[in-house]
């Protein structure tokens, strides 16, 4: 398969258009339409778990379904139509969300006629939840969120990381203080490490509470510590989230030797002392 | 209507710097009088919904509120005749927030005489809580603080979008674990998402919690992620009250050195000791 | 009375440098033993409230309370004899609280022997706690942390204005929502407040939990403006600190016009454009 | 005993290399072994603990404890032997760990043959969790991470010191509020301090609650103030790494125009293009 553009025919040209660039009135419409049908879905999905709803409205619901379904089905076949290279979208992120929103409602009748358990069929029919996903394309100012975000994401990583070998030390004392005693719950490790995870991060269901004195005096020691732990993710993000928009602020690189993170005030580059492009940082966002 | 200003007579002159300046000793009384007025009018509303007491003082609630029902009237009244333009004022977030301050008490004997239900009256009384906005004409150091806010509520947004539509995953696959198990209260998708939302804010009722051990594991791994999600907002507000002070200071750059960042006050370049250009720096934004 | 300095007497000299200077062996060992005897004065009053402890060891802390009152009695006088104006410090800080931490124990006597009730005695008994202030004189590393906290606590407490007002106008809502519900307990608006509090604090104790829809649905929605109002308060210290810490990084002042708030990278004074003394910035602390 | 290195036979060169480096192939394998023994071991004590899983499994628990142990005891042998100078390492932080990894298993033995009770076995089978610090070993990124805590640790100490005094205050002021009123289980000051913490940290687990208005009045307070105080940390945190990130930048000035803030790879200055000094950053602490 060449790497060549495939020349489509006009129609194709035109449908594309329509459907993804959001330009032109129609192209306009077609996502508006298309965002509510998602929401519309979501929606539906939710109320159909509230019993007393499914009840009342179960026939509702299951036709507006079919008619959603079979207008994704139409739009995933349009989008596939109207691609010269359709491999590429089918398995890229969109393209394997766009499938996912529909397969389990056919699968569903497929499933049922074979007499498989209504577990099975409930968790297939939940799995059309990630047609939220199909929302994605329509965000784009979550992105410098984004980009802060995935900045500090491996430190956030280790940091958890962290927290989690120091649940289990936690979990472990937790366990010799309270483990033997009498009506106290914390009687196996898994369960102390619940409750250190439900401290730690401030939660505190009251679910599980130590009973003993010890494990009293023991508890506000963990959460004393507590201040120092749940301080560290909001100075990683901070501080991810600076570079990140430092890093937007100057994105000169240097005409002669390519190198990049220049200062806004600088002139000269750090690396040559070759002169850098005028700065063109615009100010806000 | 011509936009000249009209010119009022001597006493309306002199009830405008009343009712709308501070600085004359007579306008500081009126400011006094009517913040403790709406203190005491607050403070009212609050303790007629306690049961006990509103039996106790019920008479001496309905009077004073009588009173000050019609002092707030008056106020009103003096207001639109004092000013050149009343309709500029009567349509502004004041002007509006002073009628629905005296409205409720009116409206609600009307609504009395004809027989409605005491739901509709009660909602109708507790509207008189606005009048709590009657205040914010007189703090006025909270401007830096909104400031930063705004700067950040565009991202705090987007920001809430994305848990809310995390927190619908996390309700589902919460629902999946837990939905079929018997005893387990998370029996649809909205309550999941109830339990979500304490969960992921980290305010944690303990009304509903996990029963199941994977349900309870589901729950430490969302409580774990809670500490990213609870990190990011500190963090956008953060960059956006440093951005507002920073903006305050100034952009100025010296013509001879080129060197920035000089505060605001500055008349000379610490770096060269040339002089600067002017300081153009409007206070707010 | 005159503000020339009153010439002591050369016991009074030494006894100054023992109770005051921490640079001697005596004086050291004089501060050492006052902070142990506070610590232990505290820990008995802590311990003296648990009904089982007191029963068993009543005699001790009876006994151990005389001799430590004695002790604090002895360091008062003595620091009052040894000073040249002792009034200056009887009406300061320390002074106040050096009385404060012997007075409850010989009022206490009295009261007693006046046939006083109960709560009165212990409520007097209780405010020895206050010895702990005793401890402020030896913590100096505290202060950098102060003085960030100082420059934040106006927009703190215009912050916590704000949350207030909020927190009003959630219960209220909150009470109309819930307060006719039966089984509900949201049945006044202070207790609606006092819940209000508890969500938007994060602590969620779950002793108030919304029980109807609407009503979970509207804390939700608290909860989640909650993720923007914690955000605030971290963003305020946060800035007051990293200010603390510039002001303490350059404290140069102008030679010439007095002027401060000069960068360390200075070389000329902004206000006059006078050279500047060399910046002796020590890095770190 | 000298300081000169001691010369070691070839096999012994050869062992140093696959057990302290990572580089050779065989060096890989037996660190993967390691991590994945260590891991299984912390997994099977965890679930040791849970009694229905140690009822079926224990016998399997029991083996794969033994060929673990023995194991690990290999191990602590081979580091001892490879090395010159085995004493530094039995002493220092790992050696200690990698003892206190094996011993309890052997100790256990020895214990039960004595026919000590039950409680004293269990602790010490516990003791084995400290097998997670052998994980540190292999994790570096977590440096930077460290390095922002320790510069902040210092001022966190103080703060939580600053905070306990707060939280024996704020106990010894509810004691006196609820600690007469029958119902309240507010009954000595450490149950009051306990609460403080669960309070003042956010976690309300709700297992102690106010009953009384005035102590429910006295806990809002103390919540809308825990907004300040839950500031502080991530205040400090976030400082303290922008410190450690920024001392890692580099402090040079350009010698022949004085501006700074130079980035670590730069060579010529962004101001006026001279040469810059050499960098010296070593990197970390």
């Amino acid at each position: 398969m060449s790497n060549e553009p495939v020349p489509l025919s006009p129609w194709r040209v035109k449908l594309h258009e329509v459907i993804f660039e959001a330009d032109t009135s129609a192209g306009k419409l077609f996502d508006f339409v298309l965002i509510w049908c998602i929401l519309l879905s979501v929606f539906m999905i939710i109320m159909e778990s509230v019993e007393p709803i499914n009840d009342k409205y179960g026939e509702l619901f299951f036709w507006t379904e079919w008619v959603l379904t079979v207008l994704f089905t139409i739009e995933y076949i349009l989008r596939i139509i109207c691609l010269g290279k359709p491999f590429k979208y089918i398995f890229s992120f969109f393209g394997i969300v766009d499938l996912i929103s529909i397969l389990p409602t056919y699968i569903g009748i497929f499933v049922y006629g074979q007499g498989h358990n209504l577990v099975v069929i409930r968790a297939l029919r939940l799995l059309r939840i990630f047609r939220l996903f199909k929302l994605v394309r329509y965000v784009d100012e979550s992105r410098v969120l984004i980009n802060g975000l995935r900045r500090a994401l491996p430190k956030i990583v280790v940091f958890i990381g962290a927290v989690f070998t120091f649940i289990i030390i936690i979990a472990t004392v937790m366990y010799m203080i309270e483990g033997s005693h009498k009506g106290s719950e914390f009687n196996s490790i898994p369960r102390c490490m619940y409750w250190a995870i439900v401290t730690l991060s401030t939660v505190g269901y009251g679910d599980l509470a130590p009973v003993t004195v010890p494990g009293q005096i023991f508890a506000s020691m963990v959460m004393l510590c507590g201040y120092g732990v749940i301080a560290v993710p909001p100075a990683i993000v901070t501080i991810g989230m600076v570079e990140s928009f430092r890093a937007k602020v100057d994105n000169r690189s240097c005409q002669q030797c390519g190198s990049e993170g220049h200062e806004p005030v600088a002139k000269y580059c750090y690396a040559c002392s070759a002169l850098l492009p005028e700065s063109h940082d615009k100010d806000g966002e």
